[in-house]
């Protein structure tokens, strides 16, 4: 029997910005990485996507960020290592509030954007991570894209840890990322979109950007919520691994 | 045997500014109110405060303030019942994680400025605060000024209540503060407020403004560390009631 | 021969979020109102704003706002007059130096949401406003909605005014908005709301929600961009206007 | 006839935070480099600061930041060269709003922080910089440390640069600043900085921190008003200067 995850980032708006229809897209997730107020998000659209998360039976995970609402968090900040575990810390905080008040706990963690990209840059910047992290709570998944220093960190330390594939993007021979610099690296065809998915999750493969096989560990996988083409997207990935007898389920329940 | 807790507002600086000396004030006090980063306060300031508040068994308090730095949150911004809700949530959460990392909860909540005079305009305002606290958590202490429409509110729900006396301020009649606007309203003579915090936590009696006696419950004591003259006056208060055989510890001791 | 200015709000996004498709709406139009950094827009908006105003010859106008991103400038907020004035200050600058840019100067300005609504509560808040906007520079268009006090106090100090007509908002029986809150107040038909706008600017006249005939001085007409269905409802006011020999003209050529 | 221009950054408040007494430093300064919103600094404390320069006729600079008010704009952000192109202009514009309201036009500019110290690794930086500086106004001074890339570019470009000479900074061999990291690169000695200052000044001569003699142009000298002594110093500056016949003019009034 396979368990797989589906995640996507969510409740990355702001005041009167809303980038995701989260309404239509949690229902066809089983965990989502919910903005924390430093790169997007605020206290009101992080209580409807809580809510909207235990309804639905999502797990619900944080998404913290470097402190850039202008940047989206996407651009590199020269942080100290104590400051970057204190913004972990007070975002992780402010998520647990509302994961609280719909009588939830934090089922995992992932950093946003360029803090991501800093991490899988250095074992020791990821190392510093997990280790913040499991100081605060040993029990939450650090969520991880599949080989990188993050994931040996956690695993280092004895966390739990989710693997993440990323349905769209294409993969170097050495199983990191092509960057979206790169034409090409991100995947925008559906059925590609899926096909990848379904052998990465039931023959643990996938083909790198250069043609080569590589294997590859899914726990879960990462979708996008922020066009109406992704939502469909996320439908059909979920169509299709069904159909294949996969399991799709929240990663707290096998991980 | 007379108890009382002695409390200030804390971690009200932000990145490079700061605007009271923690680490002299801290061990003076019993309980400190620190912010949560919408007034004032950033995530390296909430992880130091609380780690001082630990260090020198401080009660740990939310002091959650309207989304305004530029305004230090002492300007009224017309939010909606449930807006503020959603700020009152994610500020406790944010200031709970760092409670957590030096081993505590929070101990006692009580809203900042703005926020403040408004609870205290109108009792359903009040009610509606402390039914939005208590469903977070029916164990955090209302910190309230004596008298007032929180305070009742909280009583009406049960909940655990400090009842606040302002050291410095003048009250009406009607046992309400005299605006800071009026001149005469903030006492800054020394003596003067050791004598009359004396009276109140002694007598239960303090003198109004216009001189008539009034009957107050004192359960803490807000006190102030913005100056260098603030903090000998919370020196000579605490020296004062040490010598009549008051009992300063914080409020979550004997409420 | 009839002249009319059509004007909307614009560059109201804030780093990765966008609520308006400039490209589309501002070849439409002969004025915007640029967001300022305030309540919403960014140095980056504002500079890709300002050029495409600058070539498709529309009057660059400055739509100063509270200094609320998260509420998006939409509730009040207590600040002082002295405040509101640098306020103004501060925005219009910041948007005079990308007109410089592109070398125009700033045409217009206009107050955004909670602060414009609060201005026309009162003749002498419009006074202050208008005094102060005179103070930077006399010869900015002062948009004033129709019969409120921001037009009379213009007029008062001999300022230039731009009588504005909201396109698709009832009136009172007093010439004021019809509040949002009341339904029916916002018109969505667009045969109706070009109806409007062309008994407006040809015969100076509109019917009230309640029935009644009612005068209207028309030199800009509001419009919006905020959805596909909102920029089809410019364009078939400009056909309606220019097939009755109405010229579509930026309001400093005019007034 | 020696002439030479004193500065200091000023205006680096923000709300109600305060780190400088503006009334009592500009009276001792020829030159004021002014926040403008994004690393410190705000629309009520530049207008209070840019009258203040006019009351005392000291010339107001523009300071302008990376937009991290949590930081003070002390750490790096990966902006891209249209980004900080749009920074630069939208906060000189906004200081020059505040200029204006005091009939004054934007003396000079320096860069603040994090990003003054990333125009200095690479001439292209500094190139694009002096570049964008020129597009708005070629008449404003570029203040830049003395022997670094900015004064470089800036003179390829013809524009007129101030020399700055820091008043308490150890420099390397290669005229650059030892790094703060340094032991010994502040000096706190207010005999010595005078003396440095001196020298400077009337031989054109300075001490490496390796103790070789280094030739230096120094138009204008960087003070510091953070701390009671700082502002001490500059008024030794000041007198020792006066002393040796030395004309302190504000930078526009000879270069």
């Amino acid at each position: 029997m396979i368990r797989v995850d589906l995640n996507a980032d969510l409740g990355e708006g702001f005041g009167a910005y809303s980038i995701c229809n989260e309404e239509e897209l949690i229902p066809l997730l089983t965990s989502a990485n919910i903005a924390c107020g430093f790169h997007a998000g605020d206290p009101n659209i992080m209580r409807r996507v809580t809510q909207l998360c235990a309804d639905n039976n999502v797990g619900i995970g944080a998404h913290p960020g470097f402190p850039d609402l202008m940047g989206f968090g996407r651009r590199f900040m020269q942080c100290k290592d104590e400051e970057l575990e204190n913004y972990l810390y007070y975002q992780i905080g402010a998520l647990e509030a509302f994961a609280k008040m719909v009588g939830k706990k934090i089922q995992h963690c992932n950093t946003h954007g360029a803090w991501g990209n800093w991490l899988e840059k250095d074992l020791e910047y990821s190392r510093k991570y997990v280790r913040a992290l499991a100081k605060y709570d040993k029990n939450i998944i650090v969520k991880a894209i599949a080989g990188g220093y993050r994931q040996q960190a956690a695993q280092e330390l004895g966390l739990r840890v989710a693997s993440e594939f990323f349905a769209d993007r294409q993969l170097q021979n050495d199983g990191r990322l092509v960057p979206r610099s790169v034409p090409g690296s991100v995947i925008h065809d559906k059925d590609l979109i899926v096909e990848r998915v379904l052998r990465a999750v039931l023959e643990g493969k996938v083909t790198s950007f250069e043609g080569v096989d590589l294997s590859v560990k899914v726990d879960t996988i990462l979708t996008h919520g922020d066009t109406p083409g992704s939502i469909e997207i996320v439908r059909s990935i979920r169509e299709a691994l069904t159909q294949h007898g996969v399991i799709i389920t929240k990663m707290e329940d096998f991980i």
